[in-house]
């Protein structure tokens, strides 16, 4: 199997899934406060931003993982695959979220729901990425074991905030956004090199 | 017609379904006990999770019947579009088993939906399959008849499987779905070698 | 502009109208007397699988006109979106037929909605398919004018048939259906020969 | 980072986000007054059309703009998903618009709502193209500065009119959709050459 079709499928998915978020954010009925209303779905909107974002990010990183790759073999197959199921679900607790901080209840559920969902997306792009490191075979790129420490250690030095954003959520759910805000643009500065040209 | 386009009209139809499948997860309002609101969607993700990987898998052995394939007529079309229109209708059994599992009520039926149209997909899939190997003029691949034999054995084991997942949901509708899930494994494990080239 | 990319935009789009189509199925909720519920919703089965083969033959007799160009200009880029704007509503009419023969009422308003955007759709293509036959300029097939006349006689015998659909709607919507439904079967045979090779 | 897959993944956006505003057009009951029921729905088709031949059009223009570049680099890549995050909201504006229009209430901000993401899409769209013009070693085309002036021109000169799109709708928001309609046309003739020749 060529890594070009597994790849324009998983952009599909990344392509659909952030197009879905949208359809999360729920259309007030114009019923004469309609400015305030649309206020108070801030929440809807933000949530909406950095979803759109994060997706958008993982799709970039998800292509400079696969410009690495020669073949995929089954485990590879089924880490992506995984990685996709929880790209895809991305709109779930997106909308769990908003619903949440608009309504002022539950935010340590719907942000540790979220944060959760973004941690585990983010364990399963580090487990392809490590996989596609240590597979030698499936790549078509030679790294020297420094290079594959570097790589790794620059993913994951993302890990600990992951987790930090879902303990935050028990106390403010929006710190919790905010820093998978940040993460957005963390990893958005630290895997595109502002010249466009890869390190690697 | 080239196969190229069709290949790729399918993937989309693939894509879209699978990401489609988000939707169909209500999203519970924010009203003080989301936690346990939560915990009893279980059926809704433990579906997602099965019908998503269910796309996967059927996507990538349909990509495994295209690599054989030099030209499509208008039987392959009219099967490949059946295909399709059942796998874009699988998000609607998904929804129904849900919730139905989760009420409680109507598992009988909803499980034998469910079954239904994977056993419909896997007869249609099958059909295109069958067509695939007998009709040489398409294929740029040449299959002794051992061959082909082997081939459509190896596919077919699942039938039975399949339809079992339908009689079990008479009895209890989670096993139905278990099945299907083991289902996915088995094609995963069968039609994809570990080291992801293909024996054929 | 090339025609490729214009190609690919329009695939896109035919494949997401195709898989929305089943978000408009409504899930009944599991209440005892799903069976009977599932039964009754036979209208929107029937009417996702006519306009899922519909979209498909669209889709495919697209790619037949798309065949023939070397480039496109303004008028064909106005005259495809045209086309696909219909193609994208047509989830609307489906839902709004299969709805009206379940409930029983409104029949012929919502039939003739669906036969009115069937109709339009198959006039846009029909615009398209003149246009293109017409500008030899962005062809890259030289057709003589037998040829032309030939090809576009064939197409268009469809056309009282779109117009009797819309009539029949106001007698019985369930025939109208039907109509359409030995249209896509119509087109599928006069536009894809056995063999797959296209005459042209 | 090759140009290629950007716009392949936007291209994707933009068919999904177009395709997605037939399910904001809600589908009305069957209950005997259907006919009128759609007849006032007319917001609805109305704002569907100009958000779908918008998105078409920035479509059209987006890859015009792509056929520039020889590759991307970080900040091209933030700009251009700063674009496609406010295509893939336009559906939420079209509905809000569409209900607005429909109960009679709320028109300015519902119409100020609608132009203001168009006009940002219209800001968005106009840094990635000034971004473009700027940075020479990102595209494959010389361009003398002249010649950037008059693009940018060119593009500009729809800027003021949608900034009045949004001034409009505070005094009568069907005029402001109007307005939107015809810059979709304005954007059509200047960008698109009758004969599909771009004139750079």
């Amino acid at each position: 199997m060529k890594p070009g079709r597994t790849e324009a499928f998983s952009d599909g998915v990344f392509a659909i899934a952030a197009t879905l978020l949208v359809l999360e954010i729920k259309v007030p009925a114009a019923n004469g406060h309609l400015l305030s209303d649309l206020g108070h779905e801030w929440p809807a909107f933000a949530s909406y931003a950095v979803s759109f974002f994060t997706i958008g990010i993982v799709w970039i990183n998800h292509h400079a993982v696969f410009e690495h790759l020669r073949a995929v073999d089954r485990a590879l197959l089924v880490l992506n695959m995984l990685l996709l199921l929880l790209v895809a679900l991305i709109p779930f607790p997106t909308a769990l979220l908003a619903g949440s901080l608009q309504a002022g209840q539950d935010e340590a559920v719907a942000g540790a729901a979220y944060g959760g969902t973004m941690s585990a997306m983010g364990v399963a792009f580090g487990a392809l990425w490590i996989y596609v490191l240590r597979t030698d075979r499936l790549r078509r790129t030679t790294l020297a074991e420094g290079r594959k420490r570097q790589l790794l250690i620059r993913f994951a030095a993302g890990g600990p905030a992951y987790a930090l954003g879902v303990g935050i959520a028990f106390v403010n759910a929006r710190i919790s956004l905010l820093i998978y805000a940040l993460l957005a643009v963390y990893y958005l500065l630290v895997q595109i090199p502002a010249d466009g040209q890869r390190p690697e």
